[in-house]
C-alpha cells in the first residue's frame, strides 16, 4: 500500500525547493504520489496557509498532509506530525496545521519529529521541508514506519492552535474581516450565511458592506448569473463562506479589499 | 486502465484550485495520472487558452483532456463532455474546447454533463473545476462511468464554437494578427507559410513587417542562427505558424506586440 | 522497470511548454514519472539552472535529469546526453549540465544527440525540449533505447565546461560573488566554510561583509534563532555555502544584493 502525500508550501516555483521535496519523497517511498495543493502562499504567512489547507482538506485523498509554511524556521519551535481519522499532516508546530486538524475532528496523537534517523543529515543549515518533513511524510505515507518511530507523544494541548478572527454578530449587522482574495479578485470574508442569518439579514436582499467610510449596496444571489456584466455581488462561496464578488469583474480591485481587512455587512 | 487527465485552466498557482481538482480526481479515481498542461492562461481569456489547447493537443496521451477558462461560470452556459478519436474533452461550453476538438477531427457525440450523481455537492456556489468537471474527467479516464452516463445528448451543431480571425492572403502581403507571445518574448501570427507562399511571398526573402504606423525589415530565416546576436527575424516556429523572434532578445518587447494586434506582412 | 524522469527549465508556467514536454514523455514511456525540479529559471541564465540542477541533484531519485535552458538554440550548440553512476543527463552543451555531472563523478560516456528516429519531426522550427530533449530522456528513463542508439559517441573534453568565478582566499578575507538569492531573500554566496577558515575566519564571530563601498558587521550564526528577529545573520546554508539571511526578514533587499554581485567576507 502506497498513498499520497498532499504538499501545500509557501515556497513558490522559483527556485528548487518544491522540486527537491518532491526527490527526496520519491527516493524515500518511489510509489508515493505527490498532490501540490500550492506553493504561491505568502512567504511566512501562516494564516493564509492554514486557511487554504482548511478549504482544500476536504478534497484530498486519504493519505499525509505535509504543510511548510515556517518564519520561525531555526528557532525552537517543534516539528509535528499528527494522526487523524483521514490520515496523517505533518509540518511545524507553529499553527499552520491546528484549523485543517480541527477540521477533520482533531489528532488522536501528535508526535514531535524528533528521530535522528527519519532525518536527512545536512552539511549546512537544517532545510526542514527537505530534510525534516519530507522524510517523514514519506515514511507514513508508504507505511515504513509508525507514527511512534517519529519521536515522543507531545500532550495535544501543547500544539500552537492559530487564532483566527470571529465575526461578530448584532442585530442587524455582523462585522467581520476579509479572509482571501483569489486570483479571480474574489474576497472571502470570515461571516458565514449563518452569521448574516442571525443577524437577521436574509438571502437575496441588498447588503451594505461598509469599508472603512465607503458603503455599497450590493445584492446577496445565489450566482454570478443573477447580477449584470460589471455588477458586484455578495454570495456564498464554493467553500461555505460569505464572499464580495464581480461578475466579469474584480471585485476585490473594485473595492479596495486585501486579506484581515474589517468589513461590516448590514442589513 | 486508467488514463490520463491533461488538464489545462487560468487558475494560476497562487491559490490552492489546481490542487483540490488533482485531489477530487485522486479520491474518485487514485490511478489516474494528471498532466497540468497550463494553468497560467490569462484570466478569462477562452482565447488564449483555446490556442494553447491547440498548440498542445496532439502531444498529449491518450485520455481525458480537461480545460476550465470560464468567465461564464455561474451563468446559462453549459458543461459538456465531447468523445473524440482520441478521447474525451471536458470543459465548458464556451468555444474553450472547439478549436482542439477540431483538430483531433471532431466530435463524434457531445454531452451536456447534468447527471447529478456525478457531481460533488457543494455548500455554497458550484466550483465548475472542482465539482463538474474533475469528478466526470475521471470517471471517464479511470472507465467507471460511459460518456452518456454524464447527461443528455446535446446537437454538436448547438456546441459554441470560438470565433478566431483569419489572416487575409492578397497579392505581395498578408494581414494578419498576433496570437500569442510567449515567455521568451516570441511573437506568433495567425499567419501560416502557405498564406505567405500563396501572396507571393518566398522563404528567404526579407519581409517587411507593419505594425500602425511603423514598419520593419525582417529576414525570414530557418533558425535563430541564420542571424546575427539582437537581430530581428521571421520564422516558421514550433507549432507552424509564421512568427516573430530575436535571437538573444525579447521580440515582442522590441517590435511593441502583444496577443490580438493587428499586423501585416509584405514581400 | 520505469524511472524517473527529473526535469528543470527556464520556461516559466505561463505557456503550455512544460505540460508539453510532460505529454511527450507519457505517450512514449507512460509508466515514467517526473518531477519538476523547477522551470522558475531566469530566461536563458545558464549558470543559474546550473546551480540550481547542482544543489538539487543529491537529491533526485535515479533515472534521467533533464535540464533545458537554452539562449542558443537554433545555433549549432549540440544536444547531448551523458551517462554517470547516478544515471543519465539530458540537455544543451552549454555548460548547464557540467557542474551536475561533475558533482555525482563525472560521466563515463557522452554521445550527441543525432539519431532522427529519436526525434519528434517538427513542422517548423525544432523545440528541443519537447522534439529532441523529451523524446530521448523517454527512452533511456523506460530503457527503450541505449545511450548509443540516441547518436554519436562525443569526447568528454570535447563538452562546454561552465566557468563558476571561484573565491580568493586571503588571510583574515575572502573575495567572493553572490551565487543564489532565493525566494525568502536569502543571498547565497560562493564561498565555503572552509575557504572562511582557510583565511582565519571562525564560526561564531562577528564578519564584515563590504559590498562596494558599503560594509556590514554580520555574526556568523549557526541558526536565524540565534540572531533577534530583524537582524542580519552570516550562515552555512541547507547547500553547505556561506549565505547572508535575515530573521523575519529579506536579507538580499536589506543588503541590495543580488547574484553576480562581488563582496568580501573579512575576519
Amino acid at each position: 500500500m502506497s498513498g499520497f502525500v498532499s504538499f501545500l508550501s509557501d515556497f513558490g516555483h522559483d527556485d528548487e525547493f518544491v522540486g527537491v521535496v518532491h526527490g527526496v519523497v520519491a527516493r524515500i517511498a518511489p510509489d508515493v504520489r505527490i498532490i501540490d495543493i500550492t506553493h504561491g502562499v505568502d512567504r511566512g504567512d501562516v494564516r493564509g496557509g492554514a486557511l487554504a489547507l482548511t478549504r482544500a482538506v476536504q478534497y484530498l485523498p486519504e493519505g499525509v498532509i505535509m504543510a511548510v509554511v515556517d518564519p520561525g524556521v531555526g528557532t525552537v519551535r517543534r516539528a509535528i506530525a499528527a494522526e487523524t481519522e483521514v490520515g496523517f499532516f505533518v509540518g511545524p508546530d507553529n499553527g499552520l496545521l491546528s484549523p485543517a486538524v480541527a477540521m477533520v475532528g482533531g489528532a488522536s496523537k501528535v508526535v514531535s519529529i524528533e528521530n535522528p534517523e527519519m532525518r536527512i543529515p545536512s552539511s549546512g543549515s537544517t532545510f526542514h521541508g527537505r530534510d525534516v518533513f519530507a522524510p517523514a511524510a514519506a515514511v507514513l505515507a508508504s507505511g515504513q514506519a509508525s507514527i511512534d518511530e517519529l519521536g515522543p507523544v507531545v500532550e495535544p494541548d501543547s500544539v500552537t492552535p492559530l487564532l483566527l478572527p470571529l465575526p461578530e454578530v448584532q442585530p442587524g449587522k455582523v462585522n467581520g474581516r476579509v479572509w482571501w482574495v483569489d486570483r479571480f479578485g474574489n474576497a472571502q470574508t470570515n461571516i458565514s450565511p449563518e452569521d448574516l442569518e442571525l443577524s437577521g439579514i436574509d438571502r437575496s436582499q441588498t447588503v451594505t458592506v461598509r469599508v472603512g467610510a465607503t458603503t455599497h449596496e450590493i445584492p446577496w444571489v445565489d450566482a454570478y448569473g443573477d447580477v449584470d456584466d460589471g455588477d458586484l455581488l455578495l454570495h456564498i462561496d464554493s467553500a461555505g463562506m460569505m464572499a464580495l464578488a464581480q461578475r466579469d469583474g474584480h471585485a476585490a480591485d473594485s473595492l479596495n479589499l486585501a486579506p484581515g481587512l474589517a468589513l461590516t455587512l448590514e442589513g
